[in-house]
């Protein structure tokens, strides 16, 4: 059965398994001091052209939006989020259980509105009573957002201003981020992205690896004895050198972004299929995840020959469901996915 | 200078007072384990009508709300308030930092509506992904709500059956419960109320007492250890007795009934009066709390003889403030502000 | 029955009651701002000899506790605490609830040594491992301790040297200071005491209040918005003015130490008339509680007559129990106690 | 340069590597539910012979005690450990910080003894204070310990006696399980832990996985919801399909034991060779660790030719050492190793 549910249903790069295959008998210290770690930290450094970054290893995404937020915020402080960010809404409370609270404003297919940034900023500045409210601490946008969109550099360069303003650090969540990067709409660069916020981090998991997220800490802001913080919160792992070789590989002869294109190559194939045969879109997403609005009386064949990921009810009769594509989607698969639909 | 800024700027009721006084120097055992306290539970159970009820003395609101809710909650739960709630805004991240997320449904004045209630937890399970979600593990509401407004018999009876029905307990936080059961809108007596939820709270702080909120836990749901929860919390006062006797001098001969009635008296005759002169109000409240809609140049002027509550921003010249009343609020001062008014 | 059970079986001081009733009906605003609170501070600052000095009311020492550590702490750290230290073992998890560590060192008859101290930080650095372990942020120490005993100027001099040189702030918590400093064995000032220290708090609940406690933050160690965190905990008091004016009138013509006193004089009576009946003490005790070593036998009949504290088995025949003088103790009661035992 | 410094330096067992390649391109939906992840738990319950057994899989070990010890324990309990155990020592605060305490009972070599426990456990009901005290709510053990001693059977049965009688469950720590059971002095199987506990966990890191541990709950132990608890804390793998094939593999052909056996056999071969050259151990450890007190002026010159653990200072001259076989160690180095020596 053809499998578009997520972008990571397939395993690692070859390029990766290879690498790994190749150190997996050199003796490495652990907990990402070793060789592998500290090329692919340069590496990614080099991609940012920021050398001052400090990079850091993460096995998956919601520990590193846990870590990142809870190891940046002050204890009277919260993160400010979209209300459809995956940290308001899809981590189960993990940003809650580290006794932070998520803050939200409204979410414009995901993405949010610098103005209104601004404003709720400011309303909490007004308000008497905010001392016995929380601070707002860090703003978290994800690039690509949860519902494909993206940031043109105008817009981000807008968020960062109030940020800036407000001195309120600024976190990217990066889980697609090649993805984001490689679409025909965007115009951000990685070394904007790295300019244009205090932290981010650059998912592996969706974008080629077993799994790992690079967190780039930007403009010195990586918190005190945070190797002791990533061990308080169980996200140190022993064996360092299974995101080391993975990142330096990604970060080799700019693999992480040859494979992000394909993603949105396949991706751009099936929207551009599925307009012309008349189907309807939630939204325009110029990026890995297509999201199609369906009459649900179609859905029960449909289920027969492709797996999908469902979205949202959008009316009684109709639902929202997501193509994802990634490095691995083929041509072929694709194709068949057009000619089922 | 007038002042109808809150209802806790005086002290304590003087009969609260005298009956500190009069058993100061009794030895009695710490922790709310003395006559006092034994005597307050009961006469409490008594004015429920529950015999079954189990009660326990805390010293403040946020502090009551945080262990309540706490102590409720499964570890994959969050609380289910209006997103006016003082637990989702007023409380400084109390409630998260005890892990637990607060949910938000829309408040209408500062009421949670039943049906939207419904459509929260349903959808709630209607979402493939709800294992990577919190589960909404119990539903705060309270009476009167932040904004003064009050519940109705069906309305209450409503949002239960829909707690029920998705065995999620009901808490309704009752800081100015009895300036809610003494509206002459209300038509819920406080047995109705002890049996329309699983656990409220009897505010003592703001009707009547220096300090003070009774827990009353009803249909068997007070938590395992209580005691060492609420120590856990910071939470346990060791003179326990200053609880007991302020809660045993509310509850005899009905004062806390008694003092209710005058807050509520003396906030009609300030509606009634502002009304007549033509003021607008920003809601129909039945209770302590009236809030009224005042041109921002008049603001300067009223300063100078009445401090008020600020409220918020109504628009660019318009700012609601808050007058309330309490149990001490005078025939003489309502006199007075309405002059000044 | 005579009662020696604690040192907070009776209510507050009787000036205290009268001060309360004489303001009861003044209106003030809520939370500590007010000018009973205003006065309570500059008073407390005047007898600490320190103007620099930032004072915060509290209802609880658990409270104080786990608030003062929380916000004292960072991320990757804990506090180190005597094995016997209240925050080690009777509060029933309150630190740990924080997320932070209690970190042990031994307590000598509930005192820490400061060699040992320095052994234990020295130890930690020492351990190649440290960035898998928590970090000694704070030395928590009491004054009196858990067992009645007191620091000399000497020993607190110098475990603060050694504080001073880790960098690591101390705290002490002063839930019985009046008595410790009233102690004929004692020669440290109040203004010693805020000098010897970065934070400490002055016990009310035990010395002569209904409750309340009294945290002093020396050195500038007073962490950003702590009303905030104050709020977060729980722990904002509604109507500050039940704090202030009792800290006001404790800290009005040294009623505080006056009080203190008599607890002293009682205590030592007791014990001098106790060696000379030949009792056994646990340990010798210059301060208010007094451990006397019973056997078993006796205990039966002379729960009869007497209410003390259950302290320890010491073995199989034998058991320390606790008598507490306070404020409120009375020459009769003590003659009688005498008579009795 | 030889390195003995821990048993996770080199990556995966080919075998694993290989079955990563083989099912790298299979589509398979996330989060462990796969049919790797099935047929591993299947393997694994039919390898501890309990078919009631549920197993689940996580990334690393102080991530696996963090989430079962905070899924295991009631909101007033503890997790007693020896002071020597890695929930106590060496996880920086990962217990504290999901808020509970560790309790500690002495380590004997790393041990805990059954009649300690025991009087700890009767101790804490003992206290008459113990409403203000954290219960003990789950027994926590390794094996092997972190010293590298393993408890026999009978030890084990007299821990879960206590345990049983006070119906405290029983946490087995078992990041290096496969060792233990294959040291000689072992007397335990795998099917014997699994009665003997109530959940425990099979180490993968340390054997032979890139990462991975599988916790294993008995006696319908597994805490309800327990995919969302593991979201909550970050732990939550997206390609679950990384540890499926890893444990698959392990518990395919008894692949688990065999590669423990080799480690077993070359810690054997050390520990000989060096009692023969007259060294001193710190203890006699029966498993993959071998601990060697060294004077420290050989330190330098050994440390060109070998990497170790530092363990620990023995005393002014001397320093315990640690050397650390594993799936990996060939007869080579191990050869080498004696020759250095």
């Amino acid at each position: 059965m053809l499998n578009f549910e997520s972008d990571y249903i397939e395993g690692a790069h070859p390029l990766i398994l290879e690498r790994l295959a190749q150190t997996n008998m050199e003796a490495l210290s652990g907990y990402c001091v070793d060789r592998y770690c500290e090329s692919a930290k340069e590496k990614i450094k080099a991609a940012c052209k920021d050398k001052d970054a400090e990079v850091e290893f993460i096995v998956g995404g919601t520990q590193t939006n846990q870590l990142v937020i809870d190891s940046m915020l002050k204890p009277f402080e919260g993160v400010v989020a979209c209300h459809t960010g995956h940290v308001s809404v899809h981590e189960a409370g993990a940003i809650e259980y580290t006794g932070h609270k998520v803050l939200t404003v409204p979410g414009h297919n995901g993405k949010m509105d610098a103005a209104e940034l601004e404003k709720f900023i400011a309303d909490f500045y007004a308000d008497g009573n905010h001392e016995h409210m929380i601070y707002p601490g860090l703003v978290y946008i994800s690039f690509p957002t949860e519902y494909g969109t993206i940031y043109s550099k105008n817009e981000l360069t807008e968020i960062y201003r109030v940020c800036k303003k407000r001195k309120i650090p600024l976190f990217i969540d990066g889980a697609r981020l090649g993805y984001g990067l490689s679409s025909p709409k965007n115009d951000l660069k990685l070394s904007d992205i790295a300019k244009l916020c205090d932290v981010f981090y650059i998912g592996g998991t969706k974008v080629g690896a077993l799994c790992g997220e690079a967190i780039v800490f930007t403009h010195k802001n990586k918190p005190e004895h945070f190797v002791n913080l990533t061990k308080k919160h169980g996200a140190l792992l022993a064996k360092g050198r299974l995101l080391g070789v993975q990142f330096d590989t990604l970060f080799t002869d700019d693999l992480y972004f040859k494979i992000s294109q394909n993603a949105i190559d396949q991706a751009m194939k099936i929207k551009k299929a599925l307009k012309e045969k008349g189907y309807k879109f939630l939204l325009d997403s110029p990026t890995n995840q297509q999201f199609v609005v369906m009459e649900n009386s179609r859905l029960s064949s449909l289920k027969k020959h492709v797996q999908y990921g469902f979205w949202e009810k959008v009316d009684d009769t109709h639902t929202a469901i997501r193509f994802a594509t990634s490095w691995a989607t083929t041509d072929e698969k694709v194709e068949e996915l057009i000619k089922v639909l």
